[in-house]
């Protein structure tokens, strides 16, 4: 069942929305149902319903026949007893489970979402502003925000060796540093930051020697020539703090579950009622109660499930395909810029 | 099915919102049913619903016409047993997935929404700081600002010819260019970004030769004048920033579904569920079986139909018309402004 | 109908809410209910009801009284049947009406909230940071800030006239090219652009010369004279920004409407349902039928209706009120201002 | 009932909370029932729907006495009837009334909240950015600080008395200057706006003789000198504009109530709601009848009146203890930095 | 049960993360329902609902028996009367409390989470701007940031002894200062914003002798060498100010309940519906009605405990791992930095 996680990170294109949307869907959902993950990983608690009904419907129908000593009762209730009172309330915490859940996912592939766009708009802003002689620092930048991005992967998701995916990103000391950090992506922000810092400032020289009203003017020249100008810093700077944070906003869903309290109770809350279940179908549908038990219980115990699995995003988000995005689109926009010519100064 | 989407493109006027309001509408909505693409999409699934009910009813009157060997039981049941039961968890997933859909398809609307108010606010900044002499720039922001709407548009949805629709917008060489790029509406925040950047350096040449006290005033000068003032930059920058932010958002949209594990215990739910209706309703309504197993059938569907339908929803929003709204915005800001003389110094 | 919207344009204050709260209110609401117009607008749908109801009641009575031939059949069924399984799906596409409808008004009337909060600030900002030889521009300010509001007005809803609004606030010739403009707000947003830009650039004549020493000197004085700062300006053109999003925002609830297809669905399934209830209602309410049916439809439709009625919220906000707020606002802190003298400089 | 709004501004600590959540608070809950003020608010309702189930109780017990001429029947009907097919409907609507009230009341909640936050960061940075000779207005803008959230209190509740509050907070001159506004919290950040500009502007006596190079270094060091740096400035400035919008979204909440057709569509369907069920009740419960018609009645009333009651925040929130916070907050800020020494160039 | 609150700040690693999805846990929530603490914590409202049950049960079995006298009726229901009719509005308390509460949790945990986010983004951003003869000043900083964050969790919850904490962060002198202050938290960022205005300033020196052209050179060159860059102070000031919106967000969750009217209101709705369960299950269960009783009230009160329980998050989130997460990052970070030799200057 934990291996079958990767099969479940999907990628739309305009063909997948033809086929999700057309009414065949029906079909193919039905069919797909004896082989679906979901169901065998339910298989456990199915068997346990089904030998509740069953042994329910057996001794019911061994009184019925009188089969059994008379003094034993049948055991069954209206199905509108007790039931109906607290089906509302499971109800409820499904509804909360989905939810609560559903909007993890989403604050997940979101998070990811802006790291792509933020991504791009580093890298676009890096290639505009940095001055042409900057072109080390301007290769450092666009290299470390790819290496971000699969560092940060590999931060939320085992399934990944951070070695080999750096290997293909970063020069072999830069991996090695990289690998000795133990809050990974902070350092990759680090190295970042610095980069920016660099194009920024400028050269020294002049400052260290301004003792005539010439290095005034030099001392502004420098700055308007060989430096990121403030503003474009700044901007880049707000671009690595929006980084901090999808950084904070993934680690939060990943070392904070829904409380766990609500996942316990929803447990029994459902075990409970699907084991009382069978006793008050017995009443209306006879022996319908077994195949009728076990639908109920496959019905219910799905959606949970669902809920359950989605809970902790990163291990069914499509993490490599996300990068992959992320170090396609850095690559093509440098791929641009360097045909040309280094920047708007040909425009 | 696929076909008919386009024609959901809505745009309202106040006339129509005046029809939308009129009490009118349950006479319109009643009679426009037969020729709903809606309903005529559902006709699979409804003939099998419509097929259950049939067999069930012709089976449950044949047993009790004592047509058929009398060990054949009547197959029914009463309607509040497992049903009652399940039917509010059938709702739980009809309201996510209403919810989910609806959600997904205002944050597109908004993402478009946000690229027109942005499109309008990076065309007036760019008309009031771009100084007069930079008027070619200013053309070719304004031209790329609607070419990256269109780029967009063409972007999230395969049914319009991105090559006719750039050749109204861009010179023919600007066209060619974008149409070779591989993630084009990057390529075209790019464009704008290095067009951004042009006008707001000051001329190259004061720097060349800042040796004398009186080129600092002269640089200071030139700054002042040539120059889009560094505050304007960074404001017009933050638009090139929420433009990526749209792209990313429209681009998550159509990348990933909602999780399908819910779209398809949805559907299967559905299916199992109005199965099993027929044999809850012969108790109580006879040979109303049929019709009702039917309309009940359409009404539930229904819901989940319109949700899938609008799970992707750049096919049904209409991004022509919104693309149209940003080219005559744009051009309109542009002869208001030349018609005032090039901006606010004759103000 | 269309025109008792004009009624409901509600501002409140505390005498009103002090009514609300009160427990009158229940006798209030029981009274007003022959005159709501509300309830006169249900009037049609609610005589079909009327009819349906009665019809059956007639027809099942007549059977019942063996007074048609006998092969026609009492037409009648559980109340819990087919029914308790659909209503919740009633409730659901119930709730999301109400929901979306509500978010809709919401995000309108915080719009209109954010229009005063910031016409206010620019007014605030404009009068700290002008300097008081822009005085004709800083009223030029204030001018459009006001016809910006009222035009914006006109934009959303039919009901105002323009040319009226704005004689009372800008001059002719203003209001003339303002009436020539397509798209209005956007051009207002464009006068207000230029006006900042006016007061914020430094006075060219230095600029021509700027061969001497002394001139930076001088260059660098004007611009901490008779420029609106830097960081001034940057703040104020974010608030034009921040009403670029507002007009957009607006359009947008303007344009956009609710996913038809829910619209539809929804009235569908009512009409449908109400039509059935009859049926439903006679086995155990007889000669009731006719009367609870009559009321349970009042109840849904309602809901629904209300929900419609706020769908597009702009014809049943209280516009006017709001652009009052905006001028008497404006006007005041201009009045503040003058009495001071002039701005900060003699605090 | 108006008047105990005030005994209901709860501000809790540690202590509370654990109250708050021992399992006593059932016993707690139920003791103070009878002296609830809410339940008292709901007297009239409640006799009128014990009259109504006692005349329904009484009439039906006469019919079943035979004490009635015969041809009066029995007005009854099955609780699952029309009764079940509408109470989903008013869960509708009370759960929208309770989320829509809970959200402006969490809205103003914030709002106030985000007061408290801004105005120490506002002081925080005063403190840290004015420079030592600029005392006086640094005492100014702590004073009216204090002054504009105590104007904001009583702008939007009528139970505090202006002049008093000010007293204690502004000179004389200050508060009757205050006091003749028409707009007071605009008034304030207006005053905050000019002192923040007097702050930060270099003396005006170098800008008058800006002819000769000298006093460009002049201006420059008075600029690096005596103002507030522009970013500080700029900081305070966004500071400001969060004013502003706190004054606009609690203006927004006191003025624009939940549309009034949903309040009253609530209370009509809750009182022909409540009036119907005694006829549903009397067929399964009889003679009880009377208490559990006004048991339900109550639970029901309750879940609306209390929705009702913080639909207007303002009147329940401890608004005057948020007031004292922001006062004792920049008290205390001001004495630690005086003590300090007057900022960081001790530091 | 106060005590046992500690043992719930859960922090999930990949380990839990499949623990927490295997379908064992069904079994594992089972077995440890007995060990539960909310169980546990349920005892007396439970042992009074089974004290009603047991009651009714017994008085209605005597009846039923004759035992009593015969003018004693039995006091029973149907469970579909009442029950059904305010089952669905319990339904929406509890929904209401459920979600309100996981709000408030939820706020709680991204507030912290948005602290480490913004901690490390200080930390990344003093690191890469204060000039490198700030050091003093940079350790300062990076002592207070993790100094705030143990502030504030002592601030928020009693359980942790300040004086000890601040032992292990600060020197003996600040400590002791910090410890006098009133509003602690508030005092840590004034601290912090003194320091980031030091190191941003220029030496005063320069200032006090303006007179000759060539200082103005020297004065610029000063501050392009000295100081912070003015952006970089803005955006780490942007930081302090997220500071203060985080220790306003955790305050407004602590001092502000959610209201108290609907905490009471659940409560006394909850107690009088199981109340009255008892009656309505004798005449479907019999017997059973004992212990269906209360289990119906352990699931309900269950969901209504654990929101009441969540409704205070910071006493059971884990605030001590997340400063300790804040401290190893912040310390990490300057420990790459000194590697790498202080700075971007040798990058």
């Amino acid at each position: 069942k934990e291996g079958s996680r990767r099969y479940r990170r999907t990628v739309f294109d305009f063909n997948e929305w033809r086929k999700h949307r057309s009414t065949e869907r029906y079909v193919r959902h039905m069919q797909s149902m004896t082989s679906s993950r979901m169901v065998r990983g339910l298989a456990a608690p199915l068997a346990y319903i089904f030998a509740v009904a069953t042994a329910v419907s057996v001794y019911n129908a061994s009184v019925e026949a009188g089969l059994l000593p008379s003094l034993l009762p049948e055991v069954k209730m209206a199905s509108n007893g007790p039931f109906g009172s607290v089906s509302f309330a499971i109800s409820l915490l499904l509804v909360f489970r989905t939810n609560a859940s559903y909007a993890r996912w989403l604050d997940a592939r979101k998070a990811w979402g802006k790291l792509i766009n933020r991504s791009r708009d580093l890298t676009r802003q890096a290639l505009t502003y940095f001055p042409p002689e900057d072109k080390p620092l301007l290769d450092l930048l666009c290299r470390w925000t790819v290496a971000f991005s699969r560092t940060l992967k590999c931060h939320l998701c085992e399934d990944y060796p951070l070695a080999e995916e750096l290997a293909r990103v970063l020069r072999p000391h830069e991996a090695e540093a990289l690998l000795l950090a133990k809050h990974r992506p902070t350092y990759c922000l680090q190295i970042l930051s610095e980069t920016l810092k660099s194009a920024h400032l400028p050269p020294p020289l002049p400052v260290a020697q301004p003792h005539n009203g010439a290095t005034a003017g030099h001392a502004a020249a420098a700055q308007a020539v060989a430096a990121v100008p403030a503003a474009a810093a700044y901007r880049m700077d707000e671009n690595l703090t929006e980084f901090e944070d999808i950084v904070g906003t993934c680690e939060r869903i990943l070392r904070a579950p829904i409380p766990l309290s609500y996942t316990r109770h929803t447990s029994r809350f459902m075990i409970i009622w699907l084991t009382l279940l069978p006793f008050a179908l017995w009443d209306s549908v006879g022996w319908a109660t077994v195949p009728l038990a076990v639908i109920v219980a496959f019905l219910l115990l799905g959606i949970e499930e669902i809920g359950v699995s989605i809970e902790e995003p990163f291990s069914i988000l499509p993490l490599d395909a996300l990068c992959d995005t992320i170090e396609a689109n850095v690559k093509e926009l440098q791929r641009t810029h360097s045909q040309q010519g280094g920047g708007g100064g040909e425009e």
